[in-house]
């Protein structure tokens, strides 16, 4: 018999009140014969504030006897910015070498978009999440003087770009389009543009069913809004990768319905599931939280784990959950649940 | 009587047309009195295929002579990435020391958006233009095999920082809503995020009437499309200002009307304006252009030089022309340059 061991992790604000929908969700369109356990962790503000900790070693050890992690959201503002961003999150993904990050957005039927036209969207980011700027490398001297200088580093390695890239190709090999784009900015960071752009058109070779384009991160804002549709599969480095997602989250439905894969492809650690948006402890314990990007998170990480058929159904739930719900008064959180639970099940 | 030292740089590509009818309006705008002398500039592919030159000390002496530079636009795919970017356009914002990238986004009435609703946009952005990972900061290592490691070093300073955050704060100061955004990537580039924060909250003192607010470069691109209204004047680093303002010209009405001042605001170099655009050699030589975008800066150099009034004629011939236009068929770049000197003459 079959079994999913999960890691989950509430974490702060509206985090606790998604996850539960999402484990809802799973609960209802898994299989009779598939065993889910489930494992909650504290981390977050609270466990920060209580003992200062963000993620230990032990933590870390614990976490990696799961299948997979499932990740609502950290963050608050009681907290410095960077401590749990750099302490937990950045920790877990560079930890477990999440180095695919995975974020799909598609423009469902009768979803609002702040662009005139309803466009047709429907695309992948496949984002690099163990390099760049994201390192940590780089520092601060003469720190709090008219002297100061502070650096970063974005650390880009043959070894690190060339396994995103070739998993954004397959990607996009196994889509009925066909299309990658390229998106970097090397007429200006043109040491670590180089080594994109090589390794890139060299493992294009590989792939000659697939289309390829190169487009400059701020160009590729552009057509974000203006030329949507242009877009199949897109490969970038962490940090263009981190703010072409927002735009196309916003574009494509709303960060309410934006879901994430942090993925080790080859599974020497478990993968984390999160939705893109944040803890919005402005709306925290209100119900008003819409877990509709952490019930997409959990398809993602059923089509990880090979359950696809299941993952098909939340899908199918969403689009036609979605698709029913425009122009019609809001729900609670718990309604949403509620109602794609009813879905995936029936 | 006075006059203006103009160096003109037409460039690649649309650079060439659009250059000739900023050119128009501007002697069409200036009073009698005023003695306008230009010399041209031949910068750009051709130059760089002739000679194998981009902008050499020569050059830069030459162009030191002048009150100002007005540019077209510079690049062709007939160059590599990289070359004229860095070698031209990059090493004179370097050389002159243009630290604050002037870029203004006004939506206005009846110009055609990609968003929904015509929403009201009028703010300036702020791009540090001499600092951050712009610099050349950086290398490779073992290129081209398999353990390639490529670097880029984003360099922030005190000094750099604090110069241009200063000149925000006055130019919010100076705008009726007196509000200004930083946005920034501080809970993951803490480096140089905390500089950046320190010195915006330090300087935020000397400037009470002043509202301030703090924005994630993400999140910023999200904002910019579903409310770009709150936006007053924001102040941000030389690639996040690079990828928004892209974003923010999208949204206000389009690279075609979108105009940028590269300005050394002690005026011991002259300050370059130009169109964000780039060369577009897909529609180069058609008379295809909208030379807008070059009139507009034409304006932000009067203004940067002291001719006020002037200025405002540009504005106020651009918005009726733009008004007027809507939903009429297009016009060549000579129309569009025609209109517009008969208006700010008239
Ligand atoms: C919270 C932050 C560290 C994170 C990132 O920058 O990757 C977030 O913006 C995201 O996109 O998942
Ligand atoms: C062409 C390129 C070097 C330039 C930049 O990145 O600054 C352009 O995109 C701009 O915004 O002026």
């Amino acid at each position: 018999s079959r079994s999913i061991n999960l890691a989950v992790i509430p974490g702060d604000g509206i985090g606790q009140e998604v996850v539960a929908e999402g484990l809802k969700v799973l609960s209802a369109v898994l299989p009779q014969d598939v065993k889910l356990e489930t494992k909650e962790f504290d981390f977050g503000a609270r466990r920060y504030h209580a003992t200062g900790e963000t993620l230990t070693d032990g933590d870390l050890e614990q976490l990696k006897r799961h299948d997979a992690i499932l990740l609502g959201a950290i963050g608050d503002p009681s907290v410095p910015s960077g401590v749990l961003e750099r302490g937990f999150l950045l920790k877990l993904r560079f930890a477990f070498d999440h180095h695919v990050n995975l974020r799909p957005s598609k423009l469902l039927p009768g979803v609002a978009t702040p662009l005139a036209g309803q466009p047709e969207i429907d695309f992948v980011v496949v984002r690099e999440g163990t390099e760049g700027p994201y390192t940590g490398n780089g520092g601060t001297i003469r720190k709090g003087t008219e002297h100061e200088v502070a650096t970063e580093v974005s650390v880009n390695t043959a070894f690190g770009v060339e396994r995103v890239v070739r998993d954004a190709f397959a990607r996009a090999q196994a889509r009925p389009r066909k299309k990658l784009t390229l998106v970097h900015k090397n007429n200006v960071l043109t040491f670590a543009g180089h080594l994109w752009t090589n390794i890139f058109n060299k493992v294009a070779e590989e792939f000659p069913e697939v289309t390829t384009d190169y487009i400059h991160v701020d160009a590729a804002t552009i057509y974000l809004v203006t030329d949507p549709g242009r877009f199949d599969v897109i490969v970038t480095d962490n940090l263009f990768g981190d703010i072409i997602t927002d735009l196309a989250a916003a574009v494509s439905g709303g960060i309410g319905v934006a879901a994430s894969g942090n993925i080790n492809p080859g599974r020497e650690f478990p993968s984390m599931f999160e939705p893109v948006h944040g803890s919005a402890p402005d709306i925290a314990g209100q119900g008003k939280a819409d877990p509709t990007a952490t019930v997409l998170s959990v398809a993602l990480l059923l089509r990880h784990l090979g359950y696809d058929s299941e993952a098909d159904r939340i899908d199918a739930a969403v689009t036609a959950d979605l698709t029913e719900r425009a122009g019609k008064p809001a729900r609670s959180t718990s309604e949403i649940g509620d109602a794609l639970a009813v879905r995936v099940a029936g």
